[in-house]
């Protein structure tokens, strides 16, 4: 039974969005990976009672909870006031905490005001965890069910002391076995698609499978119990795998396929020490933009409209047949940059069509290689920003399946 | 007293910090906005216990939630499931909703799988949110104390649910009496400049200022009471806009000089009837990715290095001196595409003073005008995203301060 851990964080400007809690997900990340089950995150201001009835919830619910922010010297900071008043644990000074604070102000040649006096008063019965970093110590108490850990919400702060001393602590109090997570990533398919071609698979009950949809790519995830043997992993993963086709552009956390699309384009360029041109249409600049400082995209041009890139490449429009046209391009953009790989890409659609969001166009994309030609065609709906955004990744996913299946 | 609201995030990818929620953040201040407080944010994951266990709490504690994520097709999408059994109220299917999703697909040719249906079932009660932007609907229902505003994750399709369908209601449903907030919208400026700037400037005790740094400008908001006059507010801004000077481009909340750096430059091209070319460098499609749709960008290039575009426009590199280098290009590109305005960016650094985050580069970038040579010079630092995108925004600002100041 995996011990089972909270989150929380205190502070007016993550409450009121002023700041993007990033302390909640660094934590979740290392605590899962060290085998813990996080179950919820959760975020006060600073105000007394919020603090106290959030205290006791938690310390009826969970093994063990992290607590960023609000150890501060001022007034709105009321985390150790909260936890004496929630627990019936009064304020006791800690010598050696009270020394360590006047330590950081005279070795910073600096005057410590009465305020900060405060910061090395805990409740008691709780344990201090020193910070090296800052003026404010952590402590970590037990009440109830839950081990509690409070640690200041300045990121630096917190992430050196999770690091250096409470990891440690955890290891030792709790008795965890990490899970397994992978990652299949895909580009071309729904979410629901993916679900319909894997419904068939049978999967361990053990199995967890879970889905994500971003802008660039869906995710398919799998997390396996600690004790699954590599070998299972593999043959399962394997098997979905197969099962979705190459839509799958890498696996994160199983062999050495894996990152982002334009990661897995970039080893397999390098590999082959390609050089590749661009000619942009919907995907306006947003091609060459996610290819930054890759040494292998030596030129992209944007074109407003089919006229203006045949215009350009002084060649002849096939009317109603994009790819004809597409091929004549990327065949005068090899002569003049001399690139292994070109790819151009065209759209069917007015204006109007590509900037209403509840209308479509069609795109076509065509990649030039020295095993010839490879298309793609789509019809792509949406915001004119996620047309745009499909319509650079559809042309990348064009790029990855040559260089993958070559 | 103003309503108490909270906003509850759904989803693995979050809890186990695979995804840091952006959403809680945005949402928190579009409500601190309207007038309402924040009271917590949670986040579960997916699992039907904690749901229905967290939306048990929610409703007898606060006057409203927004609840992210789990509203997908898949299995691990439980969100109405959870309040069908936590609220005891059969799902229903909602046919509207089921045409709105079939419609989705067949917009894009794609064959609809039976998951989605599971999109159209509602709990009994509960009234639709449409979704033009994504496969799932979203609802809303009133339990105890609690309205309930169900969402999907994915943070296009919430902010634009959010910004044309669910402002407008929460505003009818509650009393809300909000603040009056203006924000300065600036670039080419630190926050802590800005600062500088505005010390000498008394505020009210009443009014508040704060600072919000991004990727693409940074803002300096002012929230003023409900009850201060116009008057005073406009008074009061447009003497911190004269201390700031042009690095404001946008003031929103104030009068019709609004919206983003893109929006502005677009408004202005649009009035001058303007049309614009662009070659780019550092940038690499970011400034023509970012002028997505706007007629009046022509064309744009981007080339790897110096040489390439020296060769390709049949300039002559006059060692060191990069910004009559630029005019030579800007010329030429001209004469090409005939368009009134060109933009030239060069820059100075070898890639690896492009690629280290710890190391600089010198940014050139030129405007060709009517009126002549406007030009900017800037030292950008940072890991290579960043750089890429200063040096879009900064050529862009390039433009802006042109067309706003001519």
């Amino acid at each position: 039974m995996q011990p089972q851990i909270e989150i929380f964080s205190q502070g007016e400007e993550v409450l009121t969005g002023q700041t993007v809690d990033t302390n909640a997900a660094w934590l979740s990340q290392k605590l899962v990976d060290m085998g813990f089950v996080v179950k919820r995150h959760t975020t006060v201001g600073d105000n007394l009672a919020d603090l106290k009835s959030l205290l006791k919830e938690v310390s009826l619910r969970a093994d063990c909870c992290i607590c960023t922010g609000g150890l501060g010297p001022t007034q709105d900071d009321l985390t150790a006031q909260a936890v004496t008043e929630a627990f019936e644990r009064p304020l006791q000074l800690d010598a050696i905490a009270l020394q360590q604070i006047e330590e950081y102000f005279s070795r910073r040649k600096r005057v410590m005001v009465d305020a900060n006096r405060k910061q090395a008063f805990f409740p008691q019965g709780s344990e201090r965890i020193d910070n090296e970093w800052g003026t404010a110590p952590g402590f970590s108490v037990q009440q109830n069910r839950c081990w509690f850990v409070f640690v200041p919400g300045v990121p630096y702060e917190m992430k050196s002391m999770f690091n250096e001393t409470i990891a440690a602590i955890l290891l030792q109090r709790f008795s965890l076995q990490p899970d397994k997570l992978v990652t299949l990533r895909s580009v071309g398919i729904g979410e629901s698609d993916l679900q319909e071609k894997l419904n068939t698979i049978h999967l361990p009950e053990s199995v967890q499978l879970s889905f994500r949809a971003g802008a660039d790519e869906v995710q398919t995830k799998l997390l396996f119990p600690a004790t699954t043997e590599p070998q299972q992993v593999k043959i399962l993963v394997n098997r979905l795998v197969d099962s979705i086709g190459d839509y799958v552009f890498a696996v994160d956390n199983l062999d050495e396929r894996q990152g982002g699309l334009v990661d897995v384009i970039d080893q397999l360029m390098q590999q082959g020490q390609y050089r590749l041109a661009v000619q942009e249409t919907a995907s306006q600049g947003l091609i060459a933009a996610k290819c930054i400082a890759k040494p292998w995209l030596v030129a992209s041009a944007f074109s407003q409209s089919l006229a203006h890139v045949a215009d350009k490449w002084g060649v002849h429009i096939n009317e109603g047949d994009y790819l004809s046209t597409a091929e004549s391009c990327a065949h005068k953009i090899q002569q003049q940059e001399a690139t292994h790989l070109v790819l151009v890409q065209l759209y069917r659609g007015s204006t109007q069509q590509f900037q209403q969001k509840t209308q479509t166009i069609v795109l076509y994309n065509l990649l030039l290689t020295p095993d010839g030609i490879r298309s793609s065609e789509f019809t792509v709906a949406g915001p004119v920003k996620r047309k745009q955004n499909q319509a650079a990744i559809l042309a990348l996913d064009l790029l990855r399946r040559y260089l993958q299946n070559r």
